[in-house]
């Protein structure tokens, strides 16, 4: 059974634990082995060298990444889901997206920090700043390192609930689960076929 | 030489063509060859798919890697910074960050969305998220990473200026470049020692 190291803000939720176990559950549905980060965060006072090990592990041990990118605390994902995004991605493994923000970033951005404003071919921010404009859900790096490893990026539309529902993406996350067990079982059937 | 990728959002400033270029006549007082993304984005109707091969490919060249790590439209780094500082750790290249935000992760999430209530031996935000309090300056996978790579973190308070300069933070910068020539001298050292 191939594990997938579940990436996501999820952890800062008060049902961190709930919803991790759920979203393991869900992966067997889809006949993986989900890693949650937060099984190794039960001890509240945990150490960060501790807790970064763990997680370190946990993406070695893992087949392929799937990343709740959720925007958080911004326009953007979590800082620590991009970090273990890239990560992952070094490591040539496939890394899936998940978000509850059908919003590009771009237009995020305009609700953060706009109006903005077009100048020299470009998009800027009230303070000053450019605004990448490719349409894309989050920064280029992200987008491009899911496309380029063979992963998709899903969004569903779940901001229609409390905060907590809506960084959980319980639905944009099943979906993800789907896309990547036609994925995966696509490259298992291709290397069988070579065989 | 040794070539320093030079990851930061410093590609979204106005003057981004010349903060590279000022960060990389830097670079060469302090005895490396730095990369700066920039360089590939002149075109500005770039494709994401050709800017993300470019800087992979930077990376891919550098031998370590010098992180703005300013917060960026919110508590965090740039997504797309922070994205790249998991790619070069786990090919096993040191990390260096520096930024010019003194102020601690979990200070920072409260003036966005505070006050923060301690429950149950936590940081909790408004919005119900739990807060990272280590008295780290990031996210812990950011803080860890560069901690376990051999690197060092530096901040400077380089607030008082506009937003731009605020965001290039050019005296951490420097600062950050001469803890890494302390730091490359003492290996090269040792591997010379032991040759």
């Amino acid at each position: 059974m191939l594990k997938v190291y579940l990436a996501g803000p999820d952890v800062f939720l008060q049902n961190a634990v709930d919803i991790g176990n759920h979203k393991k559950t869900l992966c067997r549905d889809y006949g993986f082995d989900g890693l949650f980060p937060a099984d190794k965060d039960e001890d509240v006072t945990a150490d960060p060298a501790e807790i970064f090990s763990a997680n370190c592990s946990l993406m070695h041990q893992a087949d392929i990444g799937i990343f709740n990118l959720t925007p958080f605390r911004g326009p953007s994902a979590d800082a620590g889901t991009v970090y273990e995004l890239g990560f992952m991605f070094a490591q040539d493994k496939p890394v899936f997206g998940y978000s509850s923000a059908l919003v590009p970033y771009a237009d995020r951005v305009g609700q953060l920090a706009g109006p903005l404003q077009e100048q020299a071919g470009r998009l800027w921010d009230q303070t000053g700043f450019s605004v990448e404009d490719f349409g894309l859900a989050d920064n280029l790096m992200i987008a491009r390192a899911i496309a380029e490893s063979g992963g998709s990026f899903i969004a569903i539309d779940e901001t229609d609930g409390d905060a907590a529902a809506t960084l959980a993406a319980l639905q944009a996350f099943e979906a993800c689960l789907k896309a990547a067990q036609q994925k995966m079982d696509t490259e298992i059937g291709a290397v069988q076929a070579e065989a």
